[in-house]
């Protein structure tokens, strides 16, 4: 197809990041682990956060935004916290350059040293914590549902576009409850609210769960998440939501007075979704043929490409084509009509594959003649002429269809990719040989984990949130287990 | 009223400050020069960024994310633009935070230390034109017409909430074009969507215009800026947008090859607003009782206080104010219903006068009987009683006539204060005893500019776009001077 793609079958790590950087999402910059995200790639991330925005706010969150950078002094308050990020901060401790007298250019002025360095953000519980103790005094200032969409850097030694990247763009919910209980219901409502997300409009099936304790965030009681598996039998967390406790009320002195007037510590949860999504999105539907993008978040979902000879043709063309796309437009759906003079139709074909746009449409003299339009589906390459009448609701109908396509494949593909063993030698041989979400009874212990990931590279992704209680035995030590979890290698 | 707000008469820089914490906007935080938005501040920047986003992309722009770190050498590429940016440079020098040995706590890791000092991005003219050599190769990639909405840091030592913060947020445009011509045309288009920006949504009139040498970018051949005026005579840069000629094209060796074949090095644009166009919407309206926000932008643009007397005379009244708040919220008009039961009328009335919620409903046990509402507008404290009937079509007339009353009021209030002068002594008068704009003759020199800035802290805001071509001489030295310039004291 002239996309000099590297097939997945062949390798699929290579294809995805060839793919990432020729369907125009993202690049590497010229700094160390960050990226560009380039318009198109952007211009996804857009949607995502236009819907993620909305669900947000209808359960009844505002955005607000805090400071990039955290004193050092702030993120050491918490424990575990501070030990969970500390390897991997981006650290100022300069705020002035100047000429060097010796000719060597611009240098760091040493006399312009801070007297605390700060921290680049690698999440914001400390410096919002901070804040939120001068905005909490009584139970009638709860509770305190806010969200920022921000940046932020965690200094990762080995980064790759979108999956794991120094800088990266994300959302972070910080809320505060009056009591454990609301927490903990505010800290599974955002899982839901990142499932439904994540599989309506991403169409990428998740599995909801609870992490164990060595796979917790840094500083919370409960880590809820989301797992994805993509197309090489990996699994991939797309969000999480954390339930901790009085921590970071503790650490900042965060009480309020409940309706006796007793001063309480305050209930914490935090969530984040990043553009880490980007890359599940990728590397759930895409093929050897490019980007599949679903309609629900595809930038242009409709292109209409033209086969003419001579401008005069085009012009003809062009005079059906218009009223098309108004009509198209004017329903809510993004279309674009190619008539760059500059490029040949199979080379545009080929472009929008690769782009993954949902529809395409080509009109050409034949279809002038007989009043009609060639349409292809991007998901499963089908090619049909319908007459002109029946395009905007075949469109239509199309646009849903893709969406509940591609989902049905992911959801088909990741049933074949879900196995239960019965022995440490059948999961090492499953894992070896298919992949995918492994269900497998285990102790408990930490130590236990900590032995499968040295010995396979597999971490126990979640406790699914509907696991069934059925008493077993641990497939490495044999000791008792109360059910299984879900074990995969991942990204 | 219960505000403690000091009056603008009093101290107007007291007033502001106290009215952008009191109102909810903003306040300082822990880490020293940085704000936190607050989310009835961040609500109104959000209504900003919506109608930027939108004028920027009608005018053919697309969104995309780049790095928040540039490499010491990138900034040291465009020797005016470093030298503009090296005293205020947030410099990352470390990447990693450990446990001192000596029990000292968190110290940053002297082992890892970067190789190349990162900086904080100033501003991303640097790390986006070491991009673009990537991405422009022939003149069908041209016009490159990209925005990005980023955090950014300048070491100021001197802040104030919004106005002048060392992290603030911003969107900074960046083109590349292949002739001057259309370069210059760029620049001067995104100055005046700035100027219709500013103008029809934050009711802020402004003066085109452009900058002399010495107040142009750091790195611009040419800055054009709009003006606006505060109610204390102070003069605020709300918006600038630069045509760069080949200044950074240069510098990162960025070439195109043109119709003909041959490389031209391409020809630059950079255009940036910030959230310091909040600091302008607060000192451009606001009065002594608080906000004053133009319905256009507000975040709640009527409420609704109940006035009863225990839960069931407040049950009868949500009975008729439900409906009510259904056909405003039909009509897009963002309506809020304080059915508070923990604060009385006068509180709520005094928080919304100090929000500057534009339109307030009020409705009691008399209003019940006669089947009417009062109803209060924001920017004149006129109150009327009118029929329920009238109540959607009157709150559609306030809202479009309070935007239309504060922009005159704006204007107004400006016109008053540009004043022209004819010597240096009167120049001096007129700043210290009226302040506002002087329009007065200059004779081009940076020297004269400079005494006069040193010895009145006027500077020159800009060269009027619609500038009358007048001999005269200039009113320091009585050198030959071609047309008036503006004056003014400035944030």
């Amino acid at each position: 197809m002239g996309k000099n793609l590297t097939k997945r079958s062949e390798d699929y790590s290579k294809w995805y990041n060839e793919l990432v950087v020729k369907a125009d999402l993202a690049e590497n910059s010229g700094v160390r682990g960050c990226m560009v995200i380039k318009p198109y790639g952007f211009a996804i991330w857009e949607k995502m956060q236009a819907q993620l925005d909305r669900m947000f706010k209808e359960t009844g969150h505002e955005n607000a935004y805090f400071p990039l950078f955290i004193p050092k002094s702030y993120l050491s308050k918490e424990a575990s916290h501070v030990e969970g990020f500390a390897k991997e901060c981006a650290v100022v401790t300069h705020y002035r350059l100047k000429n060097d007298e010796n000719g060597k250019g611009i240098i760091v002025d040493p006399d312009a040293k801070l007297e605390e360095e700060l921290i680049v953000r690698p999440t914001s519980e400390t410096i919002i914590w901070d804040t939120y103790r001068r905005w909490i005094q009584s139970y009638r200032d709860l509770p305190l549902l806010i969200n920022q969409w921000a940046n932020v850097v965690r200094w990762e030694m080995r980064t790759r576009l979108f999956l794991r990247t120094t800088e990266f763009l994300w959302q972070e919910g910080h809320t505060a409850h009056a009591t454990e209980e609301e927490a903990v219901e505010e800290a599974k409502l955002m899982m839901n609210v990142y499932a439904e997300f994540v599989e309506t409009f991403m169409a990428v099936p998740v599995i909801k769960g609870t992490k164990t304790e060595s796979e917790r965030f840094a500083g919370a009681l409960e880590t809820y998440c989301i797992e994805a598996l993509m197309q090489d039998g990996k699994a991939l967390q797309a969000g999480t939501s954390h339930f901790l406790g009085q921590n970071f009320a503790k650490a900042f002195d965060v009480k309020f007075a409940n309706k006796e007037g007793k001063k309480e510590y305050v209930w914490a949860t935090s969530w984040g979704v990043s553009t880490r999504l980007m890359g599940a999105l990728v590397m759930t539907h895409s093929d050897d043929n490019g980007l599949v993008l679903p309609p629900k978040l595809a930038p242009i979902q409709v292109v209409i490409v033209p086969i003419y000879k001579g401008l005069e043709q085009l012009a003809i063309i062009s005079e059906k084509v218009n009223p098309l796309v108004k009509e198209l437009k004017s329903k809510g759906i993004s279309v674009k009509f190619d008539n760059r003079d500059t490029h040949k139709p199979g080379f545009k074909f080929n472009e929008y594959e690769l782009k993954g746009v949902p529809i395409r449409l080509a009109i050409g003299s034949r279809d002038l003649e007989n009043g009609t339009y060639e349409i292809a589906r991007r998901d499963t390459f089908e090619k049909e002429t319908i007459p002109v009448n029946e395009v905007v609701s075949k469109i239509e109908f199309l646009l849903d269809d893709i969406q509940k396509n591609i989902y049905q494949k992911a959801i088909n593909h990741r049933s074949e990719h879900i196995t239960e063993v019965a022995s440490y030698d059948e999961f090492k041989k499953v894992l070896a040989e298919k992949g995918g979400f492994i269900s497998a009874h285990w102790d408990g212990t930490t130590t236990t984990e900590d032995q499968i990931k040295e010995e396979t590279k597999a971490t126990i992704r979640c406790v699914p949130i509907d696991v069934k209680h059925e008493a077993g035995k641990c497939m490495v030590t044999g000791n008792p287990s109360p059910y299984r979890v879900l074990f995969a290698k991942a990204y």
